[in-house]
């Protein structure tokens, strides 16, 4: 792989192998608000023993590099899995990293290049993965959802997935947000799929409901045991917290609702 | 349209059709102080049935998407509305969107192709529409104005405009200002409008000011009718609200007018 | 002038006239600190009668216009100013300007254009004026310099300028630091004088105090008479205010010393 | 040299000298945490004797000069020294500095055009030297460290430097990281050496013990006097300090352990 082609600005696609799919479905799920996203996809990934085929580098990635639990480091990068499905279940791309580019050209120049990369093997239809952060704990698990289509809207409705209406400057930031308006501009339709998180705290069980609606949909199982007991485990030290300490949540909504602008509760990433 | 151009940094504009104009106006209306442009030329549009005939795209632009009333996302763009004339007033163009370029190099690529386009259509006269953040609430609807050119004050004059005098730093940001002022090097005339506004509230009110300035400089009609209830509406609650915490107004003003550098205060969007 | 270089990052600088110079030392007052070294430059320029012969504009200045006392908006654009001398002082260029460049790039792409130009006229010895925030007033008005090459420093003493010792990280900031560290690399030699300045207010007496130590330096006879008013007028009423409120200065000071680390009181700009 | 080419974003080496070497091991120890690798490779090109022979310029370097001791300014950059050695020790490349490259895009640019150029010189192994803030002070000198592949963990241990495990969002930030991780794209290997330091002050103390471990596993023999007087004093002064004012380090520790997210503290530079 060509360094110089990041010094000068690009972000550069290398491959270990080229996946045998047909109109695959991109999943993606970077980085965002609660990790939710993050953990849906990996999940998904580990379950149905989805393979890495590519790794993408930019230099609009943040500048520092990664240290894993045995000291190695590693540069940050996003990879590329693939599904290759057997049954009648689509195959599957999926798209995790550690990071997501820095700044408005970082975004775009990196949307981009993914949307180049997964239209050459086929892909209509995306489906990225992200948290809606409210400020409260929804009592139970849910998720809301947009996307590039009505028809869409009819499926997401169908799925019991409410409708995240933007009326109020609603926004979706980042990759999510992008690929999908993006990948619209390139003739793909999309989903975004948010679990409503408090925001500020890593949220399985936000994940795990994303997780759940996305599998639905796609027809494909996936049991998901390690994040299940993680979500099941964050429901019961974080509700024996708010039992605890109510006010603190209390203060938290309260900051919630008045100190931020609307939008910056509907940050979705 | 090549989407690879956006990911090299390059601004796109997409023509839907090409509109029939002889010397069409520039009346530029993008987000920025109480929203008052973007209201003002978001209503005439609507009232004179202008009609979208190019978008313009931007990696500069903030990297989210908007999602609509009903669940449809966006990537972020700029509009050109164009109003053909079929009596002595002037064709117009119009530029609207829902957000502007970011950064230095961001604001000045956008603007110049901005300018690129419209000078290709014969455009001479440029009318940008702002807010003009005060800190408080005029008795009267106000508009204050800048222009590219001695004669332009004088028609400012005319009309009953206040000129906004620059002695203390003034600045105009964005692209109400450098519209003006690189279209101004590349041959063109132009007006700023700007509706005297409180600053961090949307202003209906301070819109509806600029439309009946800038209507009667076009000598076009407009009634804007849903802007105009938007404004009486605003003036009803913003005043009652103040009589009941006058202290609070008090407190603004005194934040306005202590606390910030007089440059702030005199932000124009 | 081609717009389109601007939209492509390019610094473009327009020339009115070729002056007609003889290894012109180049004399830079952008805004700073205090705005002392624009102060300074100005008063130079307007005594001397120096001409205008070119205007420098770059994609990476503040995305702004400037809106001057009669409502007329202009781009944000540096100038060159030219005195060609008949007798034995030297041939000057000024620079001068409403804004520096932002950001890491915009700073060394408009200085080594700068460096460039003034190169091609035969330029040799650079003088760079500017404000050294202490946040203390000085007793009196007082300059200190600092330079390129050794027996410059010798100069600085030989006018009873102190020389300003960078031990504990002193920097030059912007454009007054990078002409000098740059123009050093294509061989030219230079010094930057400071005035030394509270700060965070202009401050006209040191601005007056760098016209006499440059004025001096440069052989030619300067009066100044307007801004030597306007330092007069500084020293009344800025000491009338301190001992009326001596808590404010005291508070100042400390604010200074303590508050702030010692490489930030040492700005200069 | 070529200044445009600076003008143009890219970063530009300039040579004294070849060096005459063979698989020279690269140290860098640029600003950071604590100055500890800065001031850990200073003193061992001291020790050593190693002779610059090469300089670094970038337009991403902060737009500033720098004032040495006798008023001297030189622009930012980073200088490359030679340790050629007679015995069985390696030869050593040193890079050291004023400054790291800013933001996304500098960072990448610098980190790649250092790797390019000591692979040429048969570079294939680095050691980076930093330092890690963790709000308290140990009581006795400490050295962590991270490393490529897994047998230079096993170096390490050897060494008796403690593993820095990266199981809560460890990252290395800047050059020390990004060194590493692209280095071992291009199938070099690495250590990164983090003197435990309580972050916020200089501290030559945990830079000597870097540069004790750094010795011992290249096997060159240094004595670095004077970083031992200063990492003596460092002990002294701050141990006695900490004595008078307990609750001073209380708070600090505090602050430390609550107020910042986990990765803060452990930000390595």
């Amino acid at each position: 792989m060509d360094l110089l082609k990041l010094a000068r600005g690009n972000t550069v696609i290398k491959f270990d192998f080229e996946p045998e799919v047909e109109e695959p479905v991109l999943v993606e799920g970077l980085p965002g608000i609660g990790h939710v996203g993050k953990l849906a996809a990996e999940a998904m990934i580990e379950d149905l023993g989805a393979e890495k085929f590519a790794e993408l580098y930019s230099p609009y990635f943040p500048p520092h590099v990664s240290v894993n639990e045995d000291g190695i480091v590693e540069v940050m990068r996003n990879e590329f899995y693939v599904y290759e499905s057997e049954g009648d279940e689509p195959d599957i791309i999926f798209l995790i990293g550690e990071a997501q580019a820095q700044g408005e050209l970082g975004q775009h120049e990196v949307t981009i290049r993914i949307l180049q990369t997964v239209k050459e093997f086929g892909t209509e239809m995306i489906f990225t993965l992200g948290g809606l952060g409210t400020g409260t704990v929804p009592t139970e698990p849910k998720v809301v959802g947009a996307a590039t289509h009505k028809e869409l809207i009819d499926l997401l409705k169908e799925h019991g997935i409410e409708v995240r209406s933007g009326d109020k400057g609603g926004n979706i930031v980042g990759a999510s947000g992008l690929l999908l308006g993006f990948g619209k501009m390139m003739g793909m339709k999309g989903v975004c799929l948010m679990g409503v998180t408090p925001g500020h705290v890593i949220d399985p069980r936000a994940a795990m409901a994303v997780v759940e609606k996305l599998s639905t949909i796609l027809g494909v199982e996936v049991e998901a045991d390690s994040l299940k007991k993680r979500a099941e485990r964050f429901e019961r030290e974080f509700v024996a917290q708010l039992e605890e300490m109510p006010s603190a949540l209390e203060e938290a909504q309260q900051e919630a609702e008045e100190g931020k602008p609307e939008e910056d509760l509907r940050y979705i990433g």
